[in-house]
C-alpha cells in the first residue's frame, strides 16, 4: 500500500481507522456497563451507545464511502497485492449486505429485540411463555423479511442461494451451509448420548463439598493469568455478571470473570476460557494490509473464537497436567485437602452429567445443547413450526437428546438470551468451536507432542506460540473450514472430538 | 418552554442533549483511562478522546449551531422565563468565546500544550528547569495572544476591559478580577503566617508512626461514604493514581482515592474530599430550564466546587466530632489505640505545619502557596518577568510566605502540573474555595447550630440537606461571588476563614 496520505488508499485506511476508533469507544461504554456503571445510569448509556451505532452505520453506509470505495477499486493496480484486493472484497461485500436493508426494516428489528427482551425477561421470571411467544413470533417475521432483502448478495460463491437460516447465521459464521451442519454437527446425535451414559458409573471427586471465598477464587484466577503471560501493560481484568471478553483497542484487551458461590472452579475456567479468547485477538494480523483498520486483521469467526477460548479452557485447563498443578494450590487455598490424590481433584474439574442447562454443560452434553437449538431454529425460521409449538417441542428434544425434561420453561426453551433478540444463527458456532479445537489441538500434537506432556514439562508457552504461529495471524483471510483446513491438512470433522472425547472417558474411568 | 418537539427551543435542547451524551462519552474514557485502562492503549486512547474533542467542538460552533441560537433568540417572547434568557446568554456567551479564538491558534496551543507537559516531566524528573523553560515561555506568548483575541468578548459588565490574566481565569472562575482577589487573597499574606507560627507549639497526636493496608482503608473509606448517603444505585467509587470525582451522565458520578504508604489519613480524607465535589455535582438542579443539558444545571465555578468538597474534607472530615466517631474504628483497624484519647486522635487528623508542597498543605498554609503561584502568574503573564527568573523567584517567595525553601526545583518551581499546560488562573479557585466554604459554614452554623454539636449528634445529614437546599441548586444561575451574598447575605470575605482558623488552633492546643 502506498505511504502518501493522499491517495484514495491512504483515505480509505484513515476512514476505516477513524470507525475502528469509534468501534473502540462503542466497546469502552459496553465494558465500563458491564463492569462498573451503576445501575441508574443504563438510560443515558443505552442513549450513548444508540448515538455511536448510528454514527458506525452513517459511517458504514454513506455516499461519501461508497465512492471512496469505488475509487479505490479503480485505483488498484494489477499488480496490487492479493491481500489488498482481499480486503476491498470484504468492505465491498459488507457495504453491499447494509445497503440492501431498508432501513424502516433495521428500525423495526431494533424495536421488536428491545420488546423481545423485555417481555423474555418477564416470561422467564413468572415462567410464562405465552408473555414471549408474540414477540418472538414477530422477531421470526423481521428476520425473515431481513434474509429476503439480503437473499441477492448472499449467494453462494457459485451463484446457488442461501436459506433462510444460512442467511441470518453468515455475520457469526461465514460460508456456513445446512449441507455442512449436516455433516458436523448431526453426527453428535449419535454419539454423545451413549459418551453420557458411560459417564454415568465415573467415580467421582472431593470428599466433600466445598467453596472458597472471593478472595481467594480471585488470587488463584490472577496467578493462572500469570503462568499464561497476562501482560497488565496491555491487559485488564475485571469483575462482571458474565464473564465476557473485549478488545477496546490494537494495545486494549479486558477480560472480565465473576464468582459463583458453590461453583469453586467457574471463575477459575471461566478466566482460562475468556483468556482464550483473549490471546486470539491479541494475535491477530498486525502488519502489512491486515491489521487495525483493515477487516483481514479481526477475528473470522464465531466457532474460530470459541475454539480459541475453549482450548485453553478445556483442553489445558481441565488437563490432568494442570490438575496435578492446580491441586496443592487449591488445597492450600481451602486449607485442607478435600481430594486427596490429584486425579480425584482431576475428576471434580470434569463434571460429566446431562443436565438442563446449556452455559452450565460439560464437554459431552454441550453438543447436544446445541444440536436441539440449532434443529428448532430450522423448524421456526425455514419449517413454518408455530411458536406455540415450542416448548412441547423443547420438552420433547431434551428427553430425546439428554434423557432429561425441564420441570417448567423457564428452565427450558427461555433459558437462553439469543432468541430474545432475533439472534438466530448464532447457536451453532459454540458446537463447532468444539470440534475445531479438538482438530487443532490434534495438528498441534503430531507437530509438538501431546499436550498433556507438554503441560507436564511447563511448556505451556509452547504451547501458545504454536497458536500465535499457524492460527491467530490468519485473521480474516480464510473462513473456519478453510481455516481448519490450512492448519491440519484435512477438512473438519467431528472424528478428532470424539478421539478426544472417548480417551477422556477413558481416563476419568481409570 | 415549549414541549412541541418542532419547535427552535426543542430543536436547541435536543442539540445540547447530544452534546451532553458526546460530554458525557469523553468523561466515560478518561475515568475509564484513569483507573483501569492499561498503559499501552494510551496512544489509542489519546486518539478517540481528540476524537471525541473534535466532534464537540464542531457541534459548539457550526453555522448550524449559530443559527439555531439566533433563531432561538428570535422566537423567544417577551413573558419567557428569566432563566430561559439566561441559558441563551450562557450559550451565546461561549459561542462567542469559541468563535473569537484563530483556530490556527488554537492547534498551537494544543501542540504547545502537549510538548509543555512532556518537557515538564522530563524537567522535573531531572531537576533541570532549563529543560522546560523555552516551553513556558512559548506557552505564556499563546495564552497572551489568546487573551488578546479573546479581549473583546471578555469585557466587564459596564464595558471595562479585563487584564490578560483575567480573561485566562473567566473560564475557571467567572467574572474574578485582581480587584477581588486584592481584597479576598492577599490579606492571607499577613494572617496565615502569624498561625503558622503559633501551629509551632501544638502538640502531637499518635505516640509512634502508623499504617494501615489497602484493605483496612478501603472499608474504612467504604464506611464512610455509607455514613454520608453514598447509593450505589447512581454512583462508583474505584482506585486511581490521584484522586478525582466526574460526572458521566445525569445518574452516573464515580469517585476515586488512592492509597499513600506512610499517610493512612489520605485516602479517608481525599474521599471526604471528592465526596464533597460530587454531592455538588448529584445535587445541581434538575428541572425546569435548568438540568442537563442547559448551561444553568451545571456547576458554576472552580471554587465553588473546591468549597462544597473542602466543606466534607475539612468542616466534618477533620472535625473534633468526627476524630471522636472515628477513633475507636481506626484504633480497631489497627489493632491497637496509638492515640490513648480521642483529642490525639484528632490532631493526627490536623497536623499543621508549613511544608514545600502545596497537594499535601494543610488549611493554614494552603493559602500561602496559591499566594505565591498568583503573584507568579501575575508577573509571568503580565508583568514580563522572564520565564528564567521563575526558580529564584520561587524560592525567594516560599522563604517569605512559608518560612521554607526548596533544595531544589523539583519540590519547588517544577512541582505542580498546571503551567505545563499552560493554565494560568486557575490557582487562587482553590484558596477561594477555603473562604467561601468558611463564609457558607457561619451561615449554616447561624441557621442550624454549630457543625460540630450536629455532628456529635449524628445529624450529618441535615448537614447535607442544607447545602442541598441552599447552595446546590443555584447551578450556574449565580457566580461564586452572588452565590455567597445570596446564601449568606454577605459579600465574600476572608473573614470567616480567619475566624475559624484561630478557633481550631485554640481547640487544637487545649
Amino acid at each position: 500500500m502506498s505511504t502518501t496520505p493522499s491517495t484514495t488508499w491512504e483515505r480509505l485506511r484513515a476512514h476505516l481507522h477513524t470507525t475502528q476508533l469509534i468501534g473502540g469507544i462503542h466497546s469502552s461504554l459496553y465494558f465500563d456497563q458491564n463492569t462498573v456503571m451503576p445501575a441508574a445510569a443504563a438510560g443515558w448509556r443505552g442513549e450513548q451507545l444508540a448515538l455511536l451505532a448510528q454514527q458506525l452505520h452513517e459511517r458504514q453506509t454513506s455516499a461519501a464511502y461508497q465512492e471512496l470505495l469505488a475509487a479505490a477499486e479503480q485505483e488498484l493496480s494489477a499488480e496490487a497485492p492479493a491481500e489488498q484486493r482481499h480486503n476491498l472484497r470484504l468492505l465491498q461485500r459488507e457495504l453491499a449486505r447494509q445497503s440492501r436493508l431498508d432501513p424502516a426494516l433495521v428500525g423495526a428489528i431494533a424495536k421488536a429485540q428491545a420488546e423481545g427482551y423485555s417481555c423474555w425477561q418477564e416470561a422467564k421470571r413468572n415462567n410464562q411463555f405465552e408473555l414471549f411467544a408474540p414477540a418472538l413470533q414477530q422477531l421470526i417475521a423481521l428476520r425473515l423479511e431481513q434474509a429476503a432483502q439480503l437473499a441477492p448478495v448472499e449467494a453462494q460463491a457459485d451463484g446457488t442461494p442461501r436459506s433462510a437460516w444460512e442467511i441470518l447465521a453468515q455475520p457469526f459464521e461465514p460460508d456456513i451451509s445446512q449441507q455442512q451442519l449436516a455433516a458436523l454437527l448431526v453426527p453428535l446425535r449419535e454419539l454423545l448420548p451413549p459418551l453420557l451414559e458411560q459417564a454415568r458409573s465415573l467415580p467421582s471427586g472431593s470428599r466433600e463439598a466445598w467453596d472458597l471465598s472471593e478472595a481467594d477464587q480471585d488470587s488463584l484466577c490472577a496467578e493462572l493469568l500469570q503462568d499464561w503471560g497476562y501482560n497488565p501493560e496491555r491487559c485488564h481484568r475485571a469483575r462482571s455478571p458474565h464473564p465476557f471478553s473485549c478488545t477496546l483497542g490494537p494495545d486494549d484487551f479486558r477480560i472480565t470473570t465473576r464468582v459463583v458461590e458453590g461453583q469453586p472452579f467457574s471463575a477459575f475456567l471461566a478466566t482460562a476460557h475468556e483468556w482464550g479468547h483473549s490471546l486470539y485477538e491479541q494475535g491477530l494480523p498486525r502488519s502489512g494490509e491486515h491489521w487495525f483498520p483493515w477487516p483481514l486483521g479481526e477475528a473470522t469467526s464465531m466457532a474460530v473464537h470459541e475454539s480459541q477460548s475453549l482450548f485453553y479452557e478445556n483442553r489445558l485447563g481441565r488437563s490432568q497436567a494442570l490438575a496435578r498443578r492446580w491441586h496443592p494450590r487449591f488445597a492450600a487455598a481451602l486449607g485442607r485437602d478435600v481430594w486427596e490424590s490429584p486425579q480425584a481433584f482431576w475428576r471434580d474439574l470434569n463434571p460429566i452429567r446431562a443436565g438442563l442447562t446449556r452455559v452450565e454443560a460439560d464437554e459431552v452434553s454441550y453438543g447436544l445443547h446445541v444440536l436441539l437449538r440449532y434443529e428448532l431454529e430450522l423448524a421456526l425460521v425455514e419449517g413454518g413450526m408455530p411458536v406455540a409449538e415450542l416448548p412441547e417441542a423443547w420438552n420433547r428434544g431434551m428427553q430425546e437428546l439428554l434423557g432429561v425434561t425441564p420441570a417448567n420453561n423457564t428452565e427450558g426453551c427461555l433459558q437462553d438470551v439469543h432468541w430474545s433478540e432475533g439472534l438466530f444463527g448464532y447457536f451453532p458456532s459454540y458446537a463447532l468451536g468444539h470440534l475445531i479445537s479438538a482438530q487443532l489441538s490434534e495438528t498441534l500434537e503430531r507437530e509438538l507432542g501431546p499436550i498433556e506432556a507438554l503441560l507436564e514439562a511447563g511448556r505451556d508457552a509452547e504451547l501458545g506460540q504454536w497458536l500465535q504461529q499457524r492460527v491467530y495471524p490468519l485473521g480474516r483471510s480464510v473462513n473456519a473450514a478453510e481455516l481448519v483446513q490450512q492448519v491440519s491438512g484435512q477438512p473438519l470433522s467431528p472424528e478428532p472430538f470424539e478421539r478426544y472425547l472417548r480417551q477422556k472417558l477413558e481416563r476419568l474411568a481409570g
